[in-house]
């Protein structure tokens, strides 16, 4: 199983702390060593880290770790391949520009049987699953909105009844964002925890690391820190329901309905 | 003035030592200090590392620097800024995908009353006009060739006419790379040398520092190196005319006519 994980911000975040724990589920504490990706959004621009390196030995992932990129949105992924070969274009994140943003779109699970009829607007360079829904899903909304973004109720109700769509051919846990929004959809395993004030420490799960949120943050931030698994055993995370979709914006989760 | 420093080869290369030199123009040597990136294709796959910090004190460019990213194409760009601020949005290289392939380009130079009308299948993200000629470049491939690359020849004519058409707006020097072709436009400024067997010692203009290729190829191996400006004072570089367009495919420049 692949591994993902997202962070989504009021004032821009680095991801080191997160990172360090998640990192070593790609070969070290976990069997993810079939290449891992970052993206950072900064404005409207995006960084791009993808190495097919397995992360816990990847010189990509080293500087991830230690340099610290403050960001209102990230989503990084550590694959374990099960279709398309091992290489850089089958790494995740993928990114494609739509309504002139980036979206950047990770994916954990397998789609059978999944061969959309695409029209070219966005067509796959590698030969994962993974991808191709992404440029289906892309087609779908600039086909539904030629013109620009709708609101987010319209975009979110497009997307749940798309991505339901999608998930009938298997596994379709995701994370995707445009810089503004994170959506997450669950098929089975995806959790998140708000960090807010009061802050407290949180313990990573996978390796011997702590921080005291207190002492690196102002009382206004919010983070919503979204993962396959929890990444700290001290906080309250919550588990997503099969079938769910969740957005963040701002460091907390928008009610939909 | 931007700089433009492209590497085409027949076998996967890595640009440290060009790269050595380069960087020391982000910020050092001379004035472009509003960011920098560089894209390496691997395969289908594209690694694009984007920085709006000067490159010379950039703790990615000094992890590009180090780590010998081996890569058959590769776009890297100092930024100047004169339209569009300094920002990551703003950054050089651009990528895009058209035809199932990533397509890579960065831009020297600038243009003037360039507004041309797009449908939206690739909008600008940032506000350089830059990136918006790449949009409108993209576009014009794709309608033109809706169903796939042509051949080269085709392609090459269809671009040539466009590129004169952008560059009645001001000055376009730029590199372009689907990751197999590198496309390299001539305004004002571009140079190319072509290293193959006998090989010998090439030291760089920017920082005293040689490498002597015949320790580290094989007499098969042949790397085109393309920059705004020769990078090395004892190799004879080709100076382009101005208007001038070169293709360069598995370390050689290819004849068009």
């Amino acid at each position: 199983m692949c591994q993902l994980l997202g962070m989504n911000c009021n004032v821009p975040t680095d991801i080191c702390f997160s990172f360090t724990g998640f990192r070593q589920r790609g070969g070290a504490t976990d069997q993810h060593s079939d290449g891992w990706g970052t993206a950072f959004f900064e404005g409207n621009g995006c960084r791009l880290f993808l190495d097919p390196e397995p992360a816990v030995h990847s010189p990509v992932a080293e500087l991830v770790r230690n340099y610290p990129i403050r960001s209102l949105n990230v989503i990084a992924h550590i694959r374990k391949a099960t279709r398309g070969v091992v290489s850089l274009e089958n790494t995740h994140p993928f990114m494609r520009e739509l309504w002139g943003r980036y979206w950047i779109f990770a994916h954990n699970g397998t789609l059978n049987r999944f061969a959309p009829r695409l029209r070219g607007d966005y067509r796959p360079v590698g030969t994962t699953d993974s991808e191709l829904a992404f440029c289906c899903m892309l087609e779908t909304l600039r086909d539904a909105f030629p013109a620009g973004m709708p609101s987010l109720p319209v975009l979110a109700e497009l997307l749940e009844h798309l991505t339901a769509e999608i998930a009938r051919h298997g596994k379709f846990n995701y994370l995707l964002s445009n810089g503004e929004y994170l959506f997450a959809h669950c098929s089975d395993h995806l959790s998140y925890v708000v960090r807010q004030a009061p802050f407290t420490t949180a313990h990573l799960l996978d390796e011997d690391v702590e921080v005291d949120f207190s002492q690196v943050t102002t009382p206004q931030d919010r983070v919503a820190v979204i993962a396959t698994l929890p990444l700290t055993d001290n906080e309250q995370w919550t588990v997503l329901d099969k079938g769910e979709m969740a957005v963040f914006r701002d460091g907390e989760r928008i009610a939909l309905a």
